[in-house]
């Protein structure tokens, strides 16, 4: 077992832990967690393996769990996501780190690899790597997995791929697919992240401008009310009609990407496939066009497709690369066309993220204790858990609401009048 | 078997016509459908019972049905709803009506009765008094039916309670539950018709009025988003927490309605309980306070405890009534607590009811063709309905999508990366 | 001099008694105002001639003015906006009225004269046809006139155009250009009303359809806002560059007419000019493309051209006129092309009317306390009578704002540090 | 005469090079006006002391005066909102600089000395920093001067003040005042730079949150627009009651500040006034309340006050202070409560600073051809240059509008109908 972190620079702990102080003093609802279960280490004897978007917030989490009696062995989920000054501080508190910004592809599998050579019990997975790779190349390690958690809609869809083909070993709880996860984080936190990602970059006004985004599930829907919000103009594309009828009657022009790509100023795909803005559409873009990827992986863009067209790639401003075409249009991509929002910023609102890791935090309680209840398969959250985690928020936030009378509840169970 | 009509007056019918005429004018889905089956007379043979709000796109629907080879009897779900005009052109059309606005209650139960002696085979219901009163009252006409489908969530939630005490007798399509009917009639049709409704009756300004929304369902969200499109201040109340946390992100004030009752110039009931603004919201309220209804039932404002505690009752303008109280504070409410978009207007637009309709004509033609194979509980809308129609809006509203490529639904399927 | 009313039917004054009774509780600040002056008749000895749209609140407008003393004659400044039960309701009162719904041409332009004929000392316009008739037909009536007031852009636009000419001949205060009319009348009040008439006629979904809004002044600004919070793509045509940029920046699409032609689903008119949609513009249009009209004539809108290019035309439903062209394509014409909100509606709300009406009666007590002192110009509204009007309704609607402490002001009034 | 440049670090020059090219690719009209004038040298001869915002924008304009004959000298309006890389590009390019990030007080009063001491022809002014100075204490500078432009609110504030004691000395170009400007930079620019600025600095959710916004002109109006479309709900707070009225009418709560005070998370001053936010509203916040200021100066919160109030004061983060309460509760300040989106971002869009530096350009030219004809006042942009602005701005963004015809222009001049 190796539980050596390996991190960039031990020494910027400091800023790390000034980041993950602010954060937690804004996730009340895992400090309330804190509260209820600390004292008594429900955790203790558990080995938690993290796979997540390794900056402060996520490390708010780490600290929780193994203050809660848990071992914690954290990676990245994204190569650009990673704060080092984040990961030096979580190594002083102690939790066991392999990750760092911007590292080789090597490196990348092997912080992977490592995360799960601690031989964990439960998994906390975003996007699907660690179960993909428990499943393929670490099978060893299966044995002692009790269950996990998976926070993304990229990660859901590869678990039920992995479901359907009878090859699940253990219980994931589809953590994102809870009301008080996909409601808020998809939308309100990816909305308002990818535009605070995206302005820090580009300092250029959003008012007026056409802003074509690709995919209106839960982070599409987000991505475009926010839009709006700045005063552009959004263009939907999608494939299916009702998501489109829909973002149709949100105000929004909906036609096929190879239309719309004649008329953005700036293209978010946040779709979850690949290959979403390619060849055809890059020929069509306007001179100066910006593309962003708001999807789990950087697949969305055909970054290939478009190094193939281009005649000279510079980096013109820190997650700006510039591809200039020989006719001399210009098209500018941010963060290498991985996740916007985490890669150019500090990813979700600390208070969104605080009701995700509160669910994390408690489903990986649920699957201690009933793991052995659980079917082998991809679960849908308690829904106790999933409406305490909203009601907590309410709380912290000081929000009071009604509640059903008992003549009311007889009038919704009554079919006679 | 009684097929003779019960209607006001049958010199209406020519205005009748010409509200048909401009609707169906306006349900390109509907047209489509009548194109592709009319001449094959797919329904001959079926007895249609219908209970919707008999206004002019309903009577779309009913003709349609008869088109399509139907028998079709109608009658209004509402007293206020019905357009008298509408059932005059109905009845020339050749359908069976029974219903007029404002009948007595004697009158409306005779109604309802009158359309289910015409022993239908299929049952498209609104609220779920059909199904109820075949469950009580008229058990004798329970063996021809093949199934149903209900339009609304107060429908749903009686039949569901009729299904779980193991009641229900044939199968029920839930239409309300189909993503082409609720998120676009309930959010949209609600959203929009409620203030055509009120604005219409009241001539007042929304702009900087505090609008209490009452209820954060699809109608409630429609309900609080047009009233923040038309300047409002938006106060929800829930017993919900999870959609309490939706109303509090998407910038609505949240809390108990004994709070929000004093702060309210609008109140708007739409949670399809009973008693949600009581004599202790009443002592609360602002004079010159408006309370309008837009639950199915009118059962959501406590009239009778408003009128115990008023000393004076007044009709003040059409749709209005005034409760004064001894202190000199006024109550109006709109509508006599009924269905405002309804009964103070033309309820819902034509195309988000040529969607839920087109819905409801698709589920009639496949019960005809499945019924001996479906279970006798509430059921789904099968996807391929649901999508279809949207679809045919979408083509119909002259807009394109994309489709998967076969790399990309191969990637969507695929757990490796 | 003939104070003899004329009016359609005078059994209809108790529906208007009720329509005035319902305003007026909702014009707190023109209630304040009679509290503050009726007893003393402070316009005792005036005779004003009004032409204003009249319907309810104009009636409160009127009553208000014979409470403060003066002889009041009435007319209405356009054919479908006079509402006749208001008109009987008003002449119980004592007001004389010469008007009514839907005159011929001629019957209009008697009204107008008629009024002018009360031999008044004050004026208020509606739209600049008092002062225009005074000043080319009627001149004999100028030599007791005071001075006016006139409440809309284009009456403006005109009265500087006969100051231009030297021809005015007394004071005209702009009661349109003060902050408490402009802002919230052209903006709040247009924007709402401008969809209630609409909506109330159509009984179609706003939400997806594409709006163009001609002209991004005032009143512009509020249709196309309002289009948006009810779910429209909004298309803006300007001639002016710095409007152009404003519609722009708001999130609008702008482009020319003869290309907005091509996309819309309504079109609304509110521009104060003249031949906005001319047969280019008919020929490009979609089938079943929706026409309106906000501005103050019914000229923005080429009815003729239209007609000529049309095969049939037919009113097909209350304020919908149809024109069918040889090629099969219909176009709708709402209200004759004439303000739509007050022609398929009952205008303004009432709580936007008492700021203006609020405001047109202070400048008529100003004017006739000053009017020897002022020029024979267009003025400006004193910005005290301004500010009181918003300090007014503020407090109607119970809310308080800050003052500026001593030292802020002297911070305000330094150019050093 | 002092030319020589005093920066932080010649050697950051790379990076501000850039910055300006990035920013310059999105200045599109500075660029036209580039190509328009700069083989005419039109400005050669004059020397021009530039006291504006120094980042990347502000570097575009210096240079394309310095294109254009001038000899440029310029400073930074805030000690924080200068960048020492963009300094260091400048003086690369020929462009003498005085200014650094966070200079002592006495640095900073020195680097606006140097400024003038190159004894200047023209002046752009941002705030009155340089126009105060001259009128006070470097009067042996006045007689060169043929003119200045003022870029802010308060910068007009003071010269007003200063015109109104008749002490200025040369014309003024009222900037600010042009709707080119105004109407974009305060509004959408300020609206969304400074949501760029905290939210980068925060990483908290808006949605939700409660955001007072004190003042509510172009800048107040622009950040609660935005702070809406981010999900928030705005409090407003004034002391004007038309522009009281203005936001209540637009949807927000309006009340004065020693309420406000109790329910804002995040507050935002914005008046150009001092002392807004002060002891007695520290004590009514919320524990975890955020304070930052987007008005010009540094005083709209009172921190001596806030300082002498609390227990402790840290920064815990880039840009955040802690002050801690004998209580426990803790208020955070932003950027030292100097302009938040310029001190903790990079100040407005590139897009928006093109229009308002076009315009500065345009005056600058217009200044010396007419400064011998214009009064010493504090003039409007000529109509010309401010339509001519948003015209090239229109083309820059490929928008066509309409024109008027002939017969239209005549229509909008003639009073008869």
């Amino acid at each position: 077992m190796n539980t050596q972190s390996i991190i960039k620079d031990s020494s910027l702990a400091e800023s790390g832990h000034l980041k993950i102080s602010w954060a937690y003093r804004h996730m009340p609802v895992l400090r309330r967690l804190e509260e209820e279960f600390s004292s008594k280490k429900p955790l203790a004897g558990e080995r938690i393996a993290i796979c997540l978007h390794l900056e402060a917030k996520t490390a708010c989490l780490a600290k929780l769990l193994q203050d809660l009696g848990a071992f914690v062995a954290i990676t990245g989920s994204n190569p650009l996501s990673t704060q080092d000054d984040v990961c030096a501080a979580l190594v002083e508190l102690g939790v066991t780190v392999f990750a760092k910004y911007n590292p080789s592809y090597e490196e990348y599998t092997n912080f992977l690899n490592k995360t799960l050579e601690t031989s964990p019990t439960l998994i906390v997975d975003d996007g699907g790597d660690l179960v993909s790779i428990l499943h393929k190349d670490k099978q060893e390690f299966l044995t002692n997995i009790k269950g996990g958690c998976e926070e993304t809609t990229t990660g859901i869809l590869r678990l039920k791929a992995l479901e359907k083909e009878s090859l699940l070993k253990f219980p994931m709880l589809a953590v994102n697919d809870a009301f008080s996860k996909y409601l808020f984080d998809n939308r309100y936190g990816t909305g308002q992240s990818v535009f605070d990602g995206i302005n820090n970059t580009i300092n250029l006004v959003i008012a007026g401008k056409t802003i074509v985004v690709s995919g209106y599930g839960w982070c599409g829907k987000g991505v475009a009310m926010r839009a709006k919000g700045l005063g552009a103009k959004v263009i939907v594309t999608e494939v299916n009609p009702i998501k489109a009828v829909e973002a149709y009657m949100d105000g929004f022009l909906v036609m096929p990407m190879l239309e719309a790509s004649k008329y953005g100023d700036i293209f978010i795909t946040v779709t979850g496939n690949k290959n979403i803005l390619t060849k055809e559409h890059f020929q069509n873009m306007k001179d100066g066009a910006i593309l962003a990827n708001a999807g789990h992986f950087n697949v969305e863009i055909d970054l290939k497709a478009l190094e193939a067209m281009a005649v000279e790639k510079s980096v013109i401003r820190k997650n700006i690369v510039d591809y200039k075409f020989a006719n001399g249009k210009r098209l500018y991509v941010l963060a290498e066309g991985r996740l916007v929002n985490l890669a150019a910023g500090d990813g979700h609102p600390a208070e969104i993220m605080d009701m995700s890791f509160s669910l994390q935090t408690l489903c990986l309680l649920y699957l201690k204790e009933n793991f052995k209840k659980l079917a082998t398969k991809v679960l849908n959250v308690p829904s106790e858990i999933d409406e305490k985690v909203s009601s907590y928020f309410l709380e912290a936030v000081g929000v009071k609401i009604d509640s059903l009378s008992l003549e009311q509840l007889d009038y919704l169970h009554s079919w006679k009048l």
